[in-house]
């Protein structure tokens, strides 16, 4: 009788710490045993000179989520899915939004429901639209409770912004309940006088989308929520940092001893607003909140990467489809950039870019790249150790790469459903042939094989970080309403 | 006949660069000599031993102005600025204020006329607490063109704040009239929130009012107008910068080229949050907005102020009284500190205890007192070389300081109409023994002989600055809307 | 017949990226596997409730050192590698000193021999006391491969210091050869200027130590250091950063995007300057270089561990005796600091402190505890991943912890050959109970069971790390004399 | 009779405060009257449309200075100071040299034998290049009180460098007898290093000096000499800060609260090492030390004088000869640049660009002109108020500028003895026209009126600044051997 389920033998394995070759045998979904020439497998997997590393977490993706407006949302959770596994992803947190004036437990219902299509583990952000008291004190307690542990807000976009005093009234609430807060952050009123002016002026091309809100807008609002944090000592993660300044802003942060934790995208490691600038709707397939930046700011954040000030990498997944009804293109070649659907479509790219850019090239190494891709999403996001890393006991949540294989990424690699790709074209050395979720394939040598439905639901717990400091202006916690 | 109608012979004179012996000539109000042993004048005065230095301007005062809410204010003009001559101070710029839903002009036009008692010369920061677009586009053009060239906006207190998106329109209005913006930065629901949480937990006392707006609530604001001004590329000027926090963002954003000047004020420099702890309502005495810090804080000031981050030094006299009717303790002892009236009084103190505290005490030399008190307030406001030095052709404002005279402030020495001083007792070495306006003696050896109405309206001129930079985030001007 | 040598079952095993439960099957001095319910052992040991952690490396420590001048040595490598392993230490690396006018390779068969006694795994890094020509390019390269992979170099110290120009050469053949430079740091000829001062002035106590290297001495020299690193763009580790400002410069180079590396010991963390004014000749106790700093550069340095900027904690443990000929007490009551030996002893405390101060107090959690006392010390001194962590593959150095445990440090427990330990008294919570060096017990419960000369050789391997930047100011290498 | 000997009537006056019309009258050498419409003089200029400005301090200039080895220093003290008024500048600060092993009395005594035929008036500095006991204790209390109140050091230049140990000296002295100690900041054994590889490498073009001492070079340094004035607590004056690393250390020191000084040079705002790379060996005409560095550091330079950081800015005037025997030429067209004779002559062109450049340019306004070109040099070396401003009592040293012409600077234009200037072809707007030295005429319509040995020795007075902290160690004054 075989010992294991399966066992993949004669990898190069690796956590955010170490590389050591060893056999990983798995059984009943779980890592089981990490060592040399362990006892059979009902099912062997030869990783000779190849790496296996943790599935990565992406907890940052827009699958099937019901945005305001007319957005042409080309993946399901069945399609959207299938594309994280074929980039290496196991596991994604996507968000259940509440609707302004609605319930937040009715939203995250809703979306679990779309959810159980999904192909690999999941779980949700709440996005908070209109957080009235009832919501903070009734239905949130409850919902922590089943796993729902992060809380978003979103200080712009008209239809889903909440105010600086509702941000507060928030903070305070996932304080209370050990939840982490995460913030898309730009200064809402200066895009709008951007806007307003560029448009005035005639100045509507995609390109023109990055000149309505330059880094100042991001970085006055990162500083802006940063002590909004400090102020109710509770931590928070900063989405989708963009550039240099707006990471300069997370790294005060932490300095002045805030847990503040600072996310990037894939795309503003590789592409800058330039790209935006392309031949008729052409720049439009770049086109996301913040704008991508210049090429100084890519080189910036892989700094911050490397020194820790960012410590997650994620798609921002957005399936928004260029052609087609309701597609990036559907208004026109002329479409103002304020009609065209923001967010790129990212899920398969990110790690295989994150590793050749990043590991390939020498910017970062094999662990950090596992930390940026996994394991600290995990912990920030209460999945840790069951995932984002390979030990016992752990999910087997693993993808086998060649870290030499040579691929250009195209639109059919990809297999998620939408009709392009904003990484086209784009070279990478290193790919994940082999992805398994909880020790079953889910891609085979770059081929789909997980099942819709086979991922499930992921009950979260509290985030895994050394406590908030407690420090207020007198000896009294504002928040709890309690002598400190 | 005398060369002169007024000689102050033998003293010597400071400007904010030089320090010198001359006999200073006056005629018709101005200085129109400096020399050795000049002709006779009409009057003279001999100012051996002393200093001939530049009559303060104090370009942050509330006099005679209406605010929200039951305030005792105790100073009329006539006394208001009678108490500013004992001090040494020669000009005062004060407020208009908008009503909400009124019109900007007519809150000058009012103003104007309570200020024709004045015994000093003065202008006025117009107080926008409703831009709305015909006010901005048809209101001020034209008082701006009257000599009203600065805004002031609030972004914290209620009945008189205004939105992130408001505050943009007047900053763009000013870009455009090269009017000079001065805000009072503090983050409004930041406050709100502790001050719930305070008063819901009876903390209530006068010192409770530092704990509902700690440094951390002032540092995000003025971090956020400087953004805001980085954006638009306009100048403007941060109101009470109380500490080192809020000092190093104005640090900040002039390293990164802004043309932002950051002001504090005398209280920041002496009083601390513990001085709101005092016995009974002896605290409410120190009451402000933003609130005393820390010794550190004081430190940290200084230094802001030796190395130029801090250039200007008022009093933001608010003439509260502290008894009476709708005085600080009209609310009994216990009242909460919601409900006392903000704002201490400090026309007269202002440069005794900066001349004091700064160049008795070696912290600054006299030039660059002389610049925080007169010289960098007529430079950013308009009125130089009218005002704020002497020099040949500027208005005779002066005082005459006896360096080492050692005096004790108290409530009798002040002279203004309040019950209360919160210097009462303060030592100060250095004291401003004769003031004069225009050459009209207005103080004689600490004795107000200044008349009421003797002080004239002060059209001003655009801030004499080095030009805005003109980065914007494309080849385009959002501001005045046309390519740059 | 048992599958491993021995088992440690129901452990909680941490590395510096996860905690998880795992059995650890140990054979032939590796662990060779990890999982639940693995097949038996020749031996067992039972770690429920326990922490199993990777034995530390103390990556700077001196014993059997000569050191110039009558220094009283306590320990043997047999007696201080004993004390060691009774705080969780499995691997010491020492210094090889080359004499004056002599040979490095000389010093390394020297320190070699007498380390024979060792108990547990070591290596040397090599102490360059006259890099002449024929050093560096004759005997470094054979050196460095025999796995002697790292110079010191001391900027201070009669009979050890040399020039900036010899250090910039130690530099270039550390850079060609692949090893790593680590620094003793502080300004040669301030320290002389103060002390001559002190001493002329008849401030000679312990305390006035303090006083003749404050924080400016060493904040300089790191800051100059880090510019030749930059320089010649070569990796460097900076000995003993023991306070604030000196981090700070550490912190600034990294932002430079140099190869720095930053490393505090025990002591910094957890005694001051005033310790040095203990009465007598108590304060003698703490004297080291450079001198204990304040309370809140224990803050500081904490803050730096958190976020990186430090990751390597050792004891610079010198085993100066207190007493007796030779030890600190030897030259009187009224002994000049100036005469005092320098250094403290520490192997055994190390672990302990900073699991009690680290962990237990919440300042950093378990992965950052095994950073900082094992992996990065590993990763940076080429013994990773032998070295450093529990993977398959590495060798069976783990330490076996009670984490409730309280302990009180004293003499008796420590297990040198000293004669007092600076750390008498202190109470932690957390202790090693057992120790094991390539899965052989050196401590059972506390008690001392390794052997001399149990203990290898480590011929280490190149530093693993990202590499170099190869930027310089021209298009020319200078160091290698190549172009770029 | 006349009032005055001379008056320069309807100029608009500028001090480092403040810019006014006014007519001046001058008797006796000095300013007697500044005023309207004042009394006759026997001689009359008619300054309309002109701008009257102090003239200019260039305290930093190399006239007549003996330099080890073979250079062909082209000017006199009657040229280089003709050269100096054509520009406007009034004062000239050079440099008396000790011998090595010499006495530093003998190297003032030989210099101000060389300055007397001066056209403008003068002072030394004073380069220690051998600072033994007795010259620090026997020898400069003499000549400070003799008025030679600053020292020079050199860090780099082997003939002329101390060591750190002897800097700490000089600076201790200084701080004992008042004076000021200027630095020539560059890491020696740096420059040592990176020049032996570029020569052994063929690197030996005049832009291979740039190679050679890089910005790392001086920043490393820069911070260095500030870390010892902070051991001393001594102000100091750092030379040619030539770009942004370095006056950010600077920025850093002043943060401090240190009283450290930055000079900088016109050619380090207006060459780049670009210059360096001109064809043939026109590249040496802009050889200098530190090296010019980048456009980017430009424009930092004139944000760090905007801010303060900098608030001199001299020439360096070096009158080195481009062709002829000792000439920079005159090693050959392949004439290695560690042979080539280091420095460039500025003496003339320094104001005119720094006008043009900085005032038409709207970079910096009217009064910061005249502080970084007069006033500050003048209080920080002791001879304000009487020179550097334009001031009742003041030196009647005046240059009088044309603001609107525009010119073409060339070498005929400078009248020095030189055979070339860097800036040939530079073209500015504003000339100083007219200049005048206590009262008399040196330049008149841009010819050279001034007769040779006119000038006089200038004893100066101690710095005019806020004294030093006194913040030591412990309670004891290191450098004055007492308790603090």
């Amino acid at each position: 009788m075989p010992d294991f389920d399966l066992v993949i033998r004669h990898g190069t394995v690796a956590t955010a710490s170490d590389v050591f070759a060893a056999d990983i045998g798995i059984a009943g979904g779980q890592v089981l045993a990490l060592g040399r020439n362990i006892g059979p497998g009902a099912r062997e997997i030869d990783a000779t000179g190849k790496l296996v590393l943790p599935g990565g977490i992406d907890s940052h993706t827009h699958i099937e989520e019901p945005r305001p407006g007319p957005t042409a949302n080309a993946d399901s959770f069945a399609s959207g899915t299938a594309s994280a596994t074929v980039g290496g992803t196991t596991t994604v947190i996507g968000f259940a939004r509440q609707a302004r004036g609605g319930s937040m437990a009715a939203g995250v219902a809703e979306h679990r429901a779309r959810a159980e299509q999904s192909r690999i583990d999941y779980g949700f952000h709440m996005i908070l639209t209109d957080p009235r008291p009832e919501i903070l004190t009734e239905e949130l307690p409850a919902l922590v409770e089943q796993g729902y542990r992060s809380f978003k807000i979103f200080l712009t976009y008209s239809g889903a912004r909440i105010t600086d005093g509702e941000a507060l009234r928030v903070m305070a609430a996932a304080r209370r309940l050990g939840a982490l807060v995460c913030i898309h952050a730009e200064h809402h009123e200066l895009i709008e006088f951007y806007t307003e002016a560029l448009v005035a002026a005639g100045y509507t091309r995609p390109v023109h989308h990055a000149w309505a809100k330059p880094m100042v807008v991001e970085a006055e609002c990162v500083h802006r929520v940063c002590r909004m944090a400090e102020a109710l000592d509770v931590p928070i993660q900063v989405f989708h940092v963009s550039g240099e300044e707006s990471a300069e802003e997370i790294e005060r942060a932490q300095r002045r001893g805030l847990k503040v934790w600072g996310e990037t995208c894939t795309q503003y490691l590789v592409t800058t607003a330039e790209d935006l600038d392309r031949p008729g709707l052409e720049g439009a397939k770049f086109l996301c909140s913040p704008a991508p930046r210049a090429k100084a700011d890519q080189a910036a954040l892989w700094e911050m990467i490397r020194r820790g000030v960012i410590g997650n990498v994620t798609s921002d997944h957005a399936p928004t489809r260029f052609g087609g009804p309701n597609g990036k293109t559907a208004f026109g070649e002329d479409a103002p950039f304020t009609k065209l659907p923001n967010g790129v479509p990212g899920l398969a790219a990110r790690m295989p870019i994150l590793f050749s850019e990043g590991v390939a090239k020498g910017r970062i190494d094999l662990p950090t790249f596992v930390a940026i891709t996994a394991t600290n999403a995990a912990k920030l996001f209460g999945l840790h150790p069951k995932k984002g890393t390979i030990a016992v006991g752990a999910d087997a949540d693993l993808a086998i790469w060649d870290p030499e294989r040579r691929v250009t990424i195209t639109r059919s690699l990809i297999q998620d459903a939408n009709d392009h790709t904003p990484y086209e074209g784009f070279e990478v050395t290193g790919w994940p042939e082999t992805t398994l979720v909880r020790g079953t394939p889910v891609v085979e040598n770059g081929r789909v094989v997980g099942a819709p439905g086979f991922g499930q639901f992921l009950p979260r717990g509290p985030y895994d970080l050394i406590k908030p400091r407690g420090v207020f202006p007198g000896p009294f916690n504002p928040v709890d309403g309690v002598p400190v």
